[in-house]
């Protein structure tokens, strides 16, 4: 059974995108939009910036009070994105509840959308236009990759249909020809699709909310769920129960999570090499 | 067991949209972008014609030929778009393979764009911007209505995933919290999804390929396939097996094909709407 070493895989694309940096004449900087003062989403933050800084991209922090109004959050990060020093811009999310958060990230433009949460960015990426791919689905892509994971042909089961880890996999699942199932809130029964999965990915923040009873043997786990239980960070799988039955799990932390800072950092250098063109 | 009457309830729809063109200030048109001279893509345009002319819209054929080079014709259809008196434009599919249907029909804004097929057009409905929906999406969600299908909490299987059917369903599902699955050419073992299935939505194009021996009875099926048959029009279900297994059942033709038809006019009324404001 393999235990995903995210931060290794990371380390190896983090190494390219430190070249590319390097090679680069022009400063890169990432632009993080961060409203209200949670005490998760700084630990994010923080730890975005030292991934960052660590391959020599700058990184810029604006904060907005808790109270922004919508109208004014959406013309300031207009403003970012025009600014020609972001080569990237992200909303650090979630926003708080009475931001209207599609009409938000809607503001920032392909051009530098790393996150590929806007409209424009998501209907890109459905029609296979581009070279990006959403951070979740680039690091499912690179553990795949590093360990042999085949999906055409698998039975996929997919957790959650979220804007960050479920919808994203869903349009990569549907662009690459694979067969899939997606289990959320309303389904009935999800132990019926999740007994009969090859590979599970999952992004609904449940702690441990599958458990080695409703998966079969030989199964590859992608753990995309974060959320905290008891002060720590936990996932969606119950790795005591589940991970003896795999072949593979991605742990939480230190699976999907560093790869997708990853994947975010890869591809502000990707847009900015094609800017250059 | 139903069998949906779709003219029925297309003529429903065509009523309110020969209302809204009768109220309108400005002569509305579908501008319908014709490669080569295929004859089932000829009956499919004149049908269109007929149905647009009944409630009052001029449509426009633009023929090219089947050797159009790619930049020129996607030089064309940006124009074509431009022209303020298309009130919306549609590519013909299929296209002659050697061009690139996608970047074609990227040419599309979506502020004529009634098929919804463009990077743009699927961006805004994936995320929920904007009040169209893909004219297959609004045909099931019309026969639905007709007839009292619920959708969530059922088993739902998607059978293909293409760019006209499968795609615009499965975004439609994603957005609306259902639970579905996806199954296509690469699945190895698909009666095994369909047995299991509540609903059946299917676009593959091959002409009996759900028997029903495949799927259990009670089932809700919408059949969004056409291909020729012996010289006539065959949707994917085999209706004399599977009919009598199910709750409700959309003939091929009369069924979906004619709802399509009517949405993508109310489409084209609606953005002839939208933009007067």
């Amino acid at each position: 059974m393999i235990i995903v070493d995210g931060k290794a895989i990371a380390a190896g694309i983090l190494d390219e995108v430190r070249n590319e940096v390097a090679a680069s004449k022009k400063k890169l900087r990432l632009g993080v939009v961060v409203v209200g003062n949670d005490v998760v989403t700084r630990h994010f933050v923080m730890e975005k910036r030292r991934v960052a800084e660590s391959v020599g991209i700058d990184m810029r922090v604006y904060p907005f009070p808790e109270t922004v109004m919508p109208n004014e959050l959406r013309a300031r990060v207009t403003e970012l994105v025009r600014e020609e020093h972001n080569t990237g811009i992200i909303i650090q999310l979630p926003l708080p509840s009475h931001l209207p958060r599609q009409h938000i990230l809607n503001a920032v433009t392909p051009e530098k959308d790393i996150d590929m949460l806007s409209a424009r960015a998501v209907g890109n990426f459905t029609v296979g236009k581009g070279v990006l791919v959403p951070p979740v689905v680039g690091a499912i892509q690179e553990i795949a990759a590093a360990h042999g994971v085949e999906f055409i042909g698998k039975n996929i089961v997919v957790v959650g249909a979220g804007p960050l880890v479920g919808r994203p996999v869903v349009l990569w699942l549907l662009r690459s020809g694979a067969t899939f199932s997606v289990v959320r809130k309303s389904t009935p029964d999800p132990a019926s699709f999740l007994r009969s999965a090859d590979i599970i990915i999952s992004g609904i923040g449940k702690p441990r909310f599958i458990t080695g009873v409703m998966v079969k043997t030989g199964i590859a786990a992608f753990d995309a769920g974060t959320a905290e239980s008891e002060g720590k960070i936990a996932g969606d799988f119950d790795d005591d129960s589940v991970a003896p039955k795999c072949s593979l799990i991605t742990p939480v932390p230190g699976g999907i999570g560093p790869l997708t800072v990853a994947i975010l950092l890869r591809n502000l250098v990707l847009l900015a090499r094609s800017r250059k063109k």
